[in-house]
């Protein structure tokens, strides 16, 4: 869970407020709007669903993304400004502009993201007096202010952030993000946003960034239901003052590293977070013929209602698990297919090692390794994902009514 | 549900019996065994699962397909014989061989099935005791009584049987069917038995199963998980005597619909009784830009978990809809999509039409209608699932221990 306190990137200001989204109150009590603000123009890059049906405020970020430039990350959560046509479009920009006017900066240099429910017009006057709020009370929230205000069924905000030293200078990054249901491969989480003080090259903040999210946000599992609204974006103002981190620079890896350890620390809350979780599901596959098997495989398995009923259930039933190898289209010979939980070896060569017993203690712990190894090449991939249980269930029969 | 009294096929007995196969105790209280058996040699077809890893009685069975004749099959409920190697395939074959020499005829025109918890042995001595019982009962059984000794997790035997007419015979077709989890597409159900004292010829058999499986088991989704054990088997022995139906007769046609109607019906009870569902859900896709496209559009549908909860919770969250469409990988536009819950017009051209509460109406009903008109080109499809409830979760948390 989230230090309380977590430091704010030099020259980055963050605010929030309670604009009443979702339930139009006279006196809002939830924090549901949030503005990332950089003093000065900053580096600014994104990854963003694959669902062919997008958000309002994802169209206008892909569209201003190529420019490489950003300031300003106008949030909201409470409705996604999904399936909303050609006017929903226009309330997305209609958002932006009315930040950048606040602001006094340039209108293209500002994004935006909502999260909430799909099919529902923007309530603009809201939205209005929301950003009002949030121009009044720019600089005046922490990180975890904004965590809590792009929350929707997320039990607990979720924060990752970095001190870090680069080229002599000393630097921040901070990741905030949002997601806990709706949450499938090919994605970058329903919302990501990382900013941080360094001075990065555009390309090199575009390949760190996308080299992340491949192994992170887009290696999570919850219900197999992709987003309409998945956006991830970092923004490097430059600050710090250290010398342009390029993609030939050696401090390129480091660099790398660091924003991979933010986006894998916040896709194991989001799983951890999981609608209705009650453990953490590691599926690591090791030796498939090629990647692409080994995640094939690994989705299989993480995407398998009845594997993680029998987590949550704390039944070591691997049988579960081979049939959810053999359809996940991988190459495979079963009798060729080793199965451990935890430590304890359960399947040998594709029969049982009657270890059942002692695997059933490694069920008991909060968080829960599936290893299998295919013995059939090279190829290894690791999957998150979570059980599943009767409170997933009460979480979306109930949301929105 | 099924009526009271299912006729059987002339040239047919069957039996049923209490064998203890999944608790042992020493008066089993379960059928747990049934013997399908043909008086005279029958010509027989079968589909099976495309999961690459299958139980050791479907190897058997898809071995002794090829020759297209049939005397006699013998089911277990309770452990499917699944992942358990070299032994569990002895096994299998041993079963028939006992059940072969008991009936005096040539084992390889006997067919073996087992459904339940993978991974562990078949109890071998209780089988055998089993298939005692089973002979000694020989024809005193009733197809509700083996629509019983098959099920698992069903909560109701499923039966669907027909009295039909050909070349001036009457005849009788009765199908028997398991299944309520591990449900999913590719599949021919988990264990289907359709028996006929119809005269057909082997390939007039084989493509009529075929023809009404993909167009029924293989459109019902109940977790997306695929079963290691699918078997779908058709025995027709000619005792009606009827003229041979041959894929150019002109009985052909009727035939195939008849088989169709069969495992159409069963397949709907299948849904119907999908683990812990309350409602049946129907999705239709017209308008997709092929057929295939128009499959994946439902199958994404009808796999949401996030549309599944939300019709259980009467939510009309037509959102999640055109999310899963989104992400189908089919062809689409949004500003071109129409969605409909039963007859109300809920989303036109890609927006809500504002008739939501209108909708809810259709929510309340035992069978929901998830219509969904893409206007891309003339593809079609239908897909059966149910809602996602609480109660799937106990079933599969709780099932095996």
């Amino acid at each position: 869970m989230p230090e309380k306190r977590h430091p704010i990137p030099k020259g980055f200001l963050l605010s929030t407020a309670k604009a009443g989204i979702k339930y139009p109150t006279k006196k809002p009590t939830r924090l549901d709007m949030a503005l990332i603000y950089s003093e000065v123009d900053a580096v600014i890059s994104g990854t963003f669903t694959t669902n062919k049906i997008k958000g309002a405020p994802v169209k206008l970020c892909m569209e201003r993304i190529s420019s490489g430039k950003g300031r300003a990350i106008v949030i909201n959560s409470g409705n996604s400004n999904v399936a909303t046509g050609t006017e929903g479009l226009k309330d997305a920009y209609y958002m932006a502009s009315l930040t950048a006017r606040a602001l006094g900066i340039d209108e293209r240099l500002t994004y935006v993201a909502s999260t909430g429910v799909i099919g529902v017009r923007l309530p603009m006057k809201r939205i209005e007096e929301g950003i009002g709020k949030l121009i009044t009370g720019l600089g005046g929230s922490t990180p975890l202010d904004v965590a809590h205000a792009i929350m929707t069924t997320d039990t607990f905000p979720k924060i990752i952030s970095k001190r870090v030293r680069f080229g002599g200078k000393a630097a921040t990054m901070l990741g905030i993000a949002k997601g806990a249901g709706m949450i499938a491969p090919k994605m970058a989480t329903m919302l990501c946003f990382i900013i941080t003080d360094l001075n990065v090259e555009g390309t090199a903040l575009d390949s760190a960034l996308k080299e992340a999210v491949e192994g992170s946000f887009n290696r999570i599992t919850i219900d197999g239901d992709m987003s309409t609204s998945d956006t991830a974006l970092i923004m490097a103002n430059g600050a710090a003052g250290n010398p342009l981190i390029k993609k030939t620079s050696k401090d390129y890896k480091g660099f790398k590293e660091a924003v991979f350890e933010i986006t894998y620390g916040l896709s194991r809350l989001i799983a951890t977070d999981g609608e209705g979780a009650t453990k953490l599901i590691e599926v690591a596959i090791e030796g498939a013929r090629t990647e692409s098997d080994a995640l094939r495989a690994a989705f299989s398995v993480a995407n398998s209602s009845l594997v993680k009923t029998a987590i949550y259930g704390n039944d070591i039933n691997w049988g579960r698990v081979i049939a959810a190898l053999g359809r996940s289209g991988a190459e495979l010979k079963e009798e060729k297919i080793d199965i451990y939980f935890g430590n304890t070896m359960l399947v040998k060569g594709g029969v049982s090692t009657g270890l059942e017993g002692k695997g059933e203690r490694e069920l008991k712990k909060k968080s829960v390794l599936i290893r299998v190894v295919l013995n059939m090449g090279k190829g290894t991939a690791r999957v998150l994902t979570c059980d599943l249980t009767e409170d997933y269930i009460k979480i979306n029969a109930e949301y929105r009514t």
